[in-house]
């Protein structure tokens, strides 16, 4: 499942990389740009849906040394899942249901830290948004310890409607938040569950909070005042393993 | 608490910074150094316990731009208590004494999270090996969100004699290990407890598992085998929390 992370530029070789059906990470197109072959490249964002942006032409003279006639692309070192199939593979497997939801964690460490703990507590996805998230670059996978191979990954585009599909599903969505009044481990997570973890910056948004079944706290003493997401996200994930297995 | 992480050079200088009674993360020595001023540098070294290493001069020239003359060291930016002191710490704030010990976590990053996680949880001390263990630098500072600020360190010249001392003094030693039996939240954690969290190669060496009251292991599934030592030190410790509040 891991491929080797690279970047592609020039026209041609974007439109052939989109066209192979290349999982694209992020596409920059130049400001201004023009050329024949434009319209057919515009065609193919358009038709596979692909995250891209308009940026100087600064920004991709550092990235490329090459001549990059104005389009670079990231190809993915991994290829993203359905939501569906994650919750199907779950089902198939005869296991709880079990997510991990990341809103806005930006840090490629964190994120392939988290990737590793959620597989070895047996999660059955990680969840991000399109935007706003650390990208899944080779150094998330070589974080990982190799997790993100076995891990699947879906990129939403929405993650409130994400949220809404997983609720409608059976699952209970639980957020860890400063904002939670109750400690978490007195929310049953023995069930169909999807966790969120929020941002190093500022937490789980209050949109997706008001989502939630249960926002819960992690108890704190000492004057740090909050955990690294990852670590977090590992307490989270192995108070369901804890409750599962002491149900059992 | 926190101090500027620095580097002195010089025969000179450094012998100044060592009579000012600075802290020395570690002092580099030129092999074959020859000069005047070595008996006494020799002396001072011997005197003040300072961890020291002979390195070829290629090493310091590396190290630093100026003449330093063969004699390069670290000052660190934070100041180490003897364990005597965090073990007082814990009973005159009349809290039960909760350590990490260390055994050779290599990674700077690893350290700051764990010391983060640690204060977060109240504990009232870290303890890290004088050999083999990653400096508490400034980037471990950095990474601990400020949490070394307030959490006292100790680095213990012989870890063997810490956790003996620890023991002796009513300490319960628990150790994370893949080769623990008893899954961790299985094993009382509401008294007075050290944690010992074991290297990102190899875990905890069996000369301090055999020393221990409770081996622990963290049940995993998945394929990737083993969490990052960060997170597994984060679960640790806020499973005693869980069982010191549930408790109350």
């Amino acid at each position: 499942m891991i491929k080797d992370n690279s970047l592609i530029y020039g026209m041609r070789p974007v439109i052939e990389a989109l066209n192979a059906g290349k999982e694209i990470d992020k596409l920059m197109l130049q400001h201004g740009l023009k050329g024949e072959l434009l319209p057919e490249l515009r065609r193919l964002i358009k038709e596979l849906d692909i995250p891209f942006q308009y940026v100087p032409v600064e920004k991709l003279n550092r990235l490329v040394r090459g001549n990059h006639q104005g389009v670079v692309c990231f190809i993915s070192p991994i290829s993203f899942q359905p939501v569906e199939n994650l919750l199907m593979s779950a089902f198939e497997k005869g296991e709880t249901p079990l997510f991990v939801i990341l809103d806005r964690v930006t840090d490629v460490r964190n994120l392939g830290a988290i990737a590793r703990s959620a597989e070895c507590a047996g999660a059955h996805g990680l969840i991000i948004p399109e935007k706003g998230s650390a990208p899944v670059s080779a150094d998330a996978v070589k974080t990982s310890a190799g997790a993100l191979a076995n891990l699947p990954v879906h990129r939403s585009k929405n993650l409130k409607e994400t949220i809404d599909y997983l609720k409608s599903s059976g699952l209970s969505i639980v957020a860890a938040s400063e904002k939670g009044t109750t400690p978490y481990y007195n929310v049953p997570l023995t069930g169909p569950v999807a966790l969120i973890m929020g941002s190093e910056e500022d937490g789980v948004s209050p949109e997706y909070l008001r989502r939630c079944d249960h926002v819960v706290n992690i108890p704190m003493r000492g004057n740090t005042g909050s955990l690294n997401v990852s670590v977090a996200t590992g307490i989270m994930l192995f108070e369901v393993v804890r409750q599962q297995v002491s149900e059992q």
